[in-house]
């Protein structure tokens, strides 16, 4: 009799589906699986805390308990296809933990082959034809490019489709990067112009949520017409009713559309045009002079700046805070698809440095240059901060940008801070915004071998983000701080979305 | 200010996704919405007991608790919406009960307008041509049209892949009647063989669950190739790795066969035709001796045979119960699409007079001749069995047949349970699967001014039944008693699927 | 080895923590499971629905999943240990489906013995001093017992503390029968005026929910002191503050109460007895002229004057339905303890049926020749109807009274009913809280060989029940025809408590 | 119209609870609750992560979610007192994000003041018989302190019980410091023999769970007879039957045995204080001599020694890991009640800090000099290790002390890293147990401000500990590098209460 553990069956049929990589947090009973995934050929990540993979199991589009040990790779097939067929997504295994050591013969386990690769389908015809009318007929047409053109490696056929036509187009967070962000056909620079006055929107597997404000006005015309292309049917006509509601793999529909679209092309001397770019050489004239202010403590505007100027076009963004990601989004370009991970749509906090760790594993792996950026609000990185050991540890070299300004929204300067400190108890005085003033975060990566650098002037981030990307051996964290000047507006905004969220 | 209460807009925004029916218990606070429901112009039914309607809460594809009245059309919105795009489904609106005497001031309110009819999409076409390839080479090709080829409307396309094929068919319970059961293609008489030999199989909108066997041996051939077409990315390669999986709208997608497999025929005079009809005859000759058996109590052969013959074609049959549901499933006919409602996937008991009067309010209102036939077993009766006096206060002329075999799987004839009174303590003697023999459910019936008819010789039988057609103001129940001589088949069988489904 | 299965171990465990009764519905697996407890000693009681059960799952104390067959009869002590100790209630035990037929060797499994009887505490003796002093200096003081005092089983002593001290008393539903109804310090018939004008309140095992309308003005004066007896801590000062607070065992802290209030007594000449008793004169003549109305249909109250003058003092009564239950529990007197069973705290519908067969399989047991009387709402009688089939199979003779007012709340006349069918189609005129007039539930019961009876005049009912009472082999149902005019206030007073439920 | 916001009155009804603090993660919407519970007088903590809390919400005595502002105060009295009466516990409230900002008049809200303090009970007297006869008899009785005696505060009672009847004692984890550890009764130091060969056990307050074996064989005597005394009726008898089962609070109980036991006195000439003794000796020895061993890295025996040398008596102790929570259990004498927090019954990882905060934020408030000294494995630190920056920002003098072995149960030394970093991917070959060695966790201290120690010698650790006792301004970490040798000891006992925690 060939006897086999649970342990032994979960690294097998993970393996199985060719799972690479495993991240975890060691402790009873979770040893065994991690010994047995690494004898099996998974990698194995031992990561500080969960923090950054909690919220698998709230979202899970699969969940499943196996009764009995001869179930496990069955259950873990069921897992791994539901969680890349259709709509992307987490699913979740519940594996009692005296099943890990018990032990069955491995003759009496079904087990199961890898599944293949997702099937992909194509939109109906009548709705292409439709979808075509209305954009030849567009006075002030827009492509918006999401996440699900990303996912859905469509990035080729998203050019055409923008070369071709010539339609001015948006990224969405996740989105950026299908498109180089300094394509001519980008109009990041004037999103809030383009969103507004758009006619006709092609929504390329990008969702009308808060981050694209439900499609609602006043962000969007009443009149807008969508030509809304997913995979996943229950998102289409979501908030605003589709012109055009095109079902299926975002590359094969592109395909369709540029089939039928033929030799059409959207005038790049239209009025559309005209007014777009107008608003972007004015936003970049005031970002250019926000950015080139020389006071100090830095702006965001300035840091971001000079941080772009110096990544590497094909390095990978990870970004999560609230106006660090939400003003990086607009300053730091993305090249290339799929180089750029945000904390999402529900904004999780904590889940950079998991993100990044991930990345960089990969990287590693594959023996890419390619160097992972983990922008950090200082808030944010309180949440998972402590991964920086296991980035040392595995001697990942990611480079870690916290924008410090000394609170969540908004901090205070040092010398307010003393002032308040004699005023008494802090926890009556301190505004609950409030961290720390210029909490030195680097040490946190230098007392694990990483370099750590302490930014305050242009020329310091300069300096330390180069050495950074020179060191290809350790992780590096500059600390960079800003100005912690008051700066609510992300927070009013962030309490209408949370009344949305409450309601759905 | 144009007040309104949180009932009136559930109700509006009800009216507005074009719902029509509502069924519902009375009791705090339910009474103000189906009042409010019934002032909109949605048809309230009163239902005796949740049980019919329970399931839904369990599995819903969406669910949603509004957080203030503002909000509820666009929740009503969003669960109509994700109940009928994707794979059809059941969701799930919590509205607190405070909320639905709460008035506000209609402006306030943003309504929204009904949400489109679902999109459709079709396979991919590099799949397409090796489903073709598959299709041509096999030697023992099968089609098994599932529920999913009814619920997409697709009847037409099937019946002309069919027929232009000539490939035998195999309907799935609630497959029944895409095409009619008694089409010259349809091999139900020799299913086991047919599901056993095939070496290519079209499955069309059928889940490999319990009641295709998971697709494994023995009842599959091991090495069977599956064309698989689900318009459910996720339900792709389930249990059995797809040879070609083709996502989409089954009738698109079946449209896109056609135009490849173009006059491509499978010979009728092939090898496993003949091996398909000869099982066919073999087993209509056992079914017939049973049918025709003329002992009494009846068996359950007998019954079905009568009760087929004198069922109209286009009546609507809904069926629940153990033996019942299944022998039922062979022996009655069906010629219509969407004219079957089994207890479905998950076997739930008490769902059969629910769905028989959703149906008939139905049929009821659009003043069709088509007459609603519930077949219970007596156990599965007794879950929803006062939904009769529902049935006769909306006078909706259902016609129950409950096959009593006086238990649970089997029962015991009156003599030998007097025999066992005399014994003692029933609670100590009484097999668990027991229930009282000869029990009159018909006076259940008759109780509330429908027909009622105790039924044990065939003459009897049909007489009752033509009285019941011919009664088109009331409903009736015909309590046929049959032999309940022990047939435990059906619950070894159930016994192999509740292990399974303790696994996933 | 001596293997067992799972279903054994369950049967076995549940034996030896003297679980005398199991009540099931069988299915895949639970026949297994049943046969097995009743091979081991326990009486089995086939149900038609699990709706009278399914309010365990909600609300249990304790709930658990063995993760192995070994742990089984460890899990099962620990949850009948929890139903019993602190305040009683509801424990579950999910079993997979797979470990009902799994075997394992006898000798690995850790078999437990009974628990002991329910450990016993008393109260604080500072606190009963104040108890004490609260009580002498009292002007208007009123007991009320709850049913925390019937399952404490404390009758003698809460007698004892009645008739030494003289003091008023009010039963909550399910406390009534600790003392007598008709027991000369009841003042049951004034309860609204002894609510509100009390000035110190001993509670004992009595909740301050809905039922006694949370304790707040206006029903209470918001002066009152309340002396709070229960043995749950986290129930005390709930709602209203206690200004004596004695956590204990009902009958040790009423021991406690007595030894230190020696022979203090309330005077009967006091101003406080007065207006009780001049109310009690005032309500008895009131609902006597209610009870003695000759019009036909009959009202509540001369339904239930007659059924009160007959039923034995030492009957069993289960009640649930709205105004059925509310009015019945006011006319129909309890004269022993813990011989009542009210739908109860949540108001669940479907509970009677269930509760009167588990209170007849114990009477029957016993050889015990008190009767069960469940009485019934036509609405509520809908929830379980088809248990009177459980009823007749296990010939027990309880008595089914339900009081038919063809509606929820209310509902209208057959002659109402005929005008509405003639104006179109029902489900959009018939109010949601209408039935079918005049439904012969009756027939349900003769259906299955019990006694049913159409009750329309006071002498049907008489002579049906006292046929009822002579019957002791099997059950008889009294459907007892009332006016369906409307009566709006328990509905409008439910609306109210569902919006605290709502809150809490 | 005096309109007040869900903030305040969420603030405001904390406050009339009495609640002093409030801890918090800022965010939308919890800054608005902060800004108003500091401005109704509730000092307010801002936290880096909710690692610490999060618990609470899976095991919550009482869970409630208010459905309109009316209900806020009367939930939050509810859950107050739900937590601190009967068995203390955390509580759950669920108020929707929208409710923060709504507003309402103040008027229309229902104030409710503060629950009194929890109510007490005493044991039934003839079970305390029963308790004083079986000790009165026992010829090797031991009392077990739990960490209900400390909740109680019944330290005067049991002291008392200890001294009056010369019985040996051993405190649960928790229930150190009831009696201080250096009592000459404690017999900590044979704790197995003690409970192994103990025939009458007094468990005051403390539950049978896995920290204590669950009683059962071979750890202790399957004939020992337990005298069981809780609070919680649920408890009693849980694993292990009582012979003596004394439900109440834990002072008025002992209060109880000692009016009974009177004068009684167990020999402290007995056998079997001779053999307690003999054991403490020699375990004493043992412990003497790894403690006194002086190889570099220090081993955790020495460490814990000389810490404990050095630690006022007066300090609170909070405590996490595996090893380092384990031994330093038996190294650090705890002198006073409710000084020592250790991770508790389910051992979840990342409590330390936060705990550590509490304590130090109310010594701090209560201007006591009494310290606060948080010992940390170096795998637990890495749950919750940036919440040193909440240490700094207000202030608190916490000494962490982080025992550092490189690993989670064992580690492995720098120079055994380097030539495993040599072989390869680390990802493959590092043991999922190890961290990276050395880490200077003291830096992740200094970098805000802190004081931080690398502590190798003995010298070292007594230098720093004395330095960081000295510093009152502000916290101080010792990193202290030990031996990072295998010790798979405690993995193993752990995973054997996995299996047991699955099954319950």
């Amino acid at each position: 009799m060939d006897e086999v553990t649970g342990a032994q069956l979960i690294a097998e049929a993970l393996k199985s589906q060719n799972v690479e990589y495993m991240f975890g947090i060691v402790g009873v009973p979770i040893i065994e699986v991690a010994m047995a995934a690494q004898a099996a050929g998974i990698k194995y990540v031992g990561m500080r805390n969960e923090q950054a993979v909690e919220a698998c199991r709230l979202y899970s589009k699969f969940s499943a308990r196996p009764s009995s040990l001869e179930m496990i790779p069955a259950v873990v097939e069921k897992a791994v296809r539901s969680s890349i067929y259709g709509r992307p997504g987490a699913t979740y295994i519940d594996i009692a933990g005296d099943m890990v050591n018990a032990k069955i013969d491995r003759a009496s386990v079904r087990f199961v082959s890898c599944c293949p690769a997702p099937p992909v389908s194509q939109a109906d015809s009548r709705e292409i034809t439709q979808a075509v009318r209305l954009l030849r007929a567009a006075q002030r047409p827009l492509i918006i490019i999401g996440k699900g053109a990303a996912y859905a490696r469509a990035e080729k056929e998203v050019r055409e489709l923008v070369e071709v036509t010539g339609i001015p187009f948006l990224p969405t967070p996740m989105g950026k990067g299908v498109l180089s962000d300094d394509h001519p056909n980008c109009v990041a620079a004037a999103r809030s112009r383009a969103l507004l006055q758009a006619d006709v929107i092609v929504l390329l597997g990008a969702r009308l949520n808060w981050i694209l404000h439900f499609g609602f006005p006043p962000r969007f015309s009443p009149h807008v017409k969508i030509i809304q292309v997913d995979l996943c049917a229950e998102e289409l006509s979501n908030n605003v009713r589709a012109a055009s509601a095109l079902l299926g793999d975002i590359g094969a529909v592109v395909r369709q559309l540029l089939e039928t679209v033929r030799s059409w092309r959207f005038p790049s001397d239209s009025q559309w045009w005209l007014t777009l770019k107008e608003k972007m050489t004015a936003n970049a004239q005031i970002s250019k002079s926000l950015a080139l202010q020389s006071t100090l403590p830095m702006n965001y505007y300035t840091a971001f700046h000079h941080i772009s100027e110096l990544l590497p076009k094909d390095c990978i963004i990870v970004s999560e805070g609230a106006n660090t990601m939400d003003i990086g989004r607009t300053m730091l370009l993305n090249y290339l698809p799929r180089h750029r991970l945000d904390a999402g749509t529900f904004g999780t906090m904590g889940v950079g440095p998991g993100f990044a760790i991930a990345a960089a594993v990969l990287e590693q792996t594959q023996k890419s240059a390619q160097r992972v950026v983990c922008i950090e609000g200082d808030s944010a990185f309180g949440f998972s901060g402590m991964e920086v050991e296991t980035m040392c540890r595995y001697k990942l070299p990611i480079i870690i940008i916290v924008i410090n300004n000394n609170g969540i929204y908004s901090g205070v300067d040092p010398k307010t801070w003393k002032e308040m400190e004699k005023m008494g108890d802090m926890t009556t005085i301190a505004p609950p915004v409030t961290l720390l003033p210029e909490a030195q975060y680097e040490q946190v990566m230098s007392a694990f071998g990483g370099r750590g650098y302490l930014v305050r002037t242009v020329e310091e981030l300069r300096s330390a983000l180069q050495e950074s990307l020179d060191n290809t051996q350790m992780p590096s964290l500059l600390n960079v701080l800003i100005d912690p000047a008051s700066d609510l507006f992300n927070y009013l905004q962030a309490s209408r979305i949370s009344t949305y969220f409450g309601a759905i």
